[in-house]
């Protein structure tokens, strides 16, 4: 390994090395994101498209796919389809939560507005579906359905679990797959599948992405609540000030006396937010070191992560889908 | 035909004829709908899978798969999967239209949310491709995905074409083929595909489904500038409210002197509506007939549909779909 490889972080190395596929990626997107009859479509996604989300999920199937030794094309409209996905998934996000950024950015429904980002999203949606079919291959295309479905049903959850202080770790969890994981580990499953690779080797790959996903996940939660705005591009406490009940406070509310409860009652069940809310839950989150267990579970699944990779055989791909493993815990380590 | 067969409404006597295929739809429905962890999904979904719709998407499948001699059980499915998309169609437009009333109830998004909305929407798009998935047939998959992107196109296309004084008829066929039709002529081409049918049979379905949906939707513009509220379930008025240019206005501004033309520019472009305007607008298209023009093309459509019918080998099932055709039509007839 070069000194410049050591230095440079994991995806962008996986972007150097996947670069030609990468580029046959990008190349379908923007074909295929063209609506010749609705211009508002390509209006509104070239603004997520090319705001230069890191592609780490299509790079995840673009891996996968070459590590298990696949020379066909359809990695690339696989890669291309988890990427419509995660976009239209944005987009219905940013109906759902009324954020104000996105990818440091203003999001799409304050730019237009919630009709184009939940119908552009459908279109994404079904564009996805339609790269699939030309795989000719029904097991990536049940595999994605599943995810899909997971990821909706995840999110559903979230808005009955977010605001319910019995939500549960196991609760959490099952969010946490619907939200992130679920694409994540179908995105690494259907490089595996598409390539023929062995069972043992499509479960590794799967158990990867899922990892992956998670520790992502409450790595972001993490940062929710002490993260520097201007590297995340997210504002501190959006998750709080939308009174979701992520990981840090479930483990707080878990350890609350009865003074605490009335306080996460106030803020979260019942939503009434006053002046130094923010900062008071900060200081229960710290009392209870809270914010350290969630750590510790983040590292936790990165180790999963890089154990997965372990199972499968030796390569650069491999080395570096196991720093990337490292690296998505890296800012919180 | 019996007196009592002559005087039911055509739907009726397809969902009698349909009715042990009908049954199995509603279980493969009720069984689809539900999540195992997200009880809000079903609540949404029992809200409009209950509220009685006429299945006449899924009953278009399972006749086409039938008329075509199919003995299999995944015409099931597909019709399944063609009310799920439906289904997700309709709770994404209430966030779209903010209508009041869908099938003579309160909209989701007034009883839950908007959040809801979308998000089950979401769920109901990924279990129809679940769903697809298991007939295994690459083909159906494909129609159903480009009927998908076709749909969210067209719905598009709506928001920037629908307050625009320009969109011709050509581009409001479009529309059309986008909101309605496309399901329409995807619902009875996939069964064909599954029953195995021969290629001009497959095209004569398609043929078919898409003009009895444009003579739908057509009719449905009309009513709604001269339909009965506790008949149609809908308002009158509600396309002029949400300012969308259909058929008969598209025809009244082409119709327009000076003075009508400032007024639709007023009341459409602008979307400054003050009282009296909806009565005057109804005054105008009377005035240069586009109400009854708007007749005689949504008649000439279910003609279209008809004569596509006739291209099939006589049944029953055959007889109950042309009557379909003329039954859309008969309330303007």
């Amino acid at each position: 390994m070069s000194l410049d490889d050591a230095v440079a972080k994991p995806h962008e190395r996986l972007a150097k090395a996947l670069a030609v596929d990468l580029d046959a990626v990008n190349a379908l997107i923007r074909t295929r994101m063209a609506s010749e009859h609705a211009p508002r479509i390509p209006e509104v996604t070239a603004h997520l498209v090319e705001a230069g989300g890191k592609r780490l999920r299509p790079m995840l199937t673009l891996a996968a796919a070459r590590m298990c030794g696949y020379a066909g094309p359809y990695h690339v409209h696989l890669a291309a389809t988890v990427e419509f996905i995660h976009t239209a998934t944005l987009l219905h996000d940013d109906v759902v939560d009324e954020s104000g950024q996105r990818r440091g950015r203003p999001t799409a429904n304050l730019l237009w507005d919630n009709k184009s980002s939940v119908l552009v999203g459908d279109y994404l949606f079904a564009r996805s579906f339609q790269l699939m079919t030309e795989t000719d291959n029904m097991r990536v295309l049940s595999i994605l359905s599943d995810a899909a479905a997971t990821i909706a049903e995840g999110e559903v959850l979230q808005l009955t679990a977010a605001q319910d202080l019995r939500t549960s770790e196991a609760i959490y969890l099952q969010v946490v797959r619907g939200k992130t994981a679920a694409l994540f580990s179908a995105a690494t499953k259907v490089g595996g599948v598409i390539a023929g690779a062995e069972e043992d080797r499509i479960a590794a790959l799967h158990a990867y992405g899922d990892a992956l996903g998670i520790a992502f996940q409450i790595v972001d939660d993490l940062l929710d609540y002490q993260g520097d705005t201007k590297a995340t591009g997210k504002n501190v406490g959006d998750d709080f000030r939308e009174r979701k009940l992520t990981l840090p406070v479930i483990k707080a509310v878990a350890l609350a006396d009865a003074e605490e409860r009335a306080f996460w009652k106030r803020v979260i069940e019942k939503g009434d937010q006053r002046d130094g809310d923010l900062e008071h839950a900060i200081a229960l989150l710290n009392r209870h070191d809270t914010l350290e267990a969630t750590r510790q579970d983040a590292l936790g699944w990165a180790e999963t992560a890089r154990a997965a990779m372990q199972s499968l055989p030796e390569s650069e791909l491999r080395t570096m889908l196991t720093d990337l493993s490292d690296y998505v815990v890296a800012r919180i380590n």
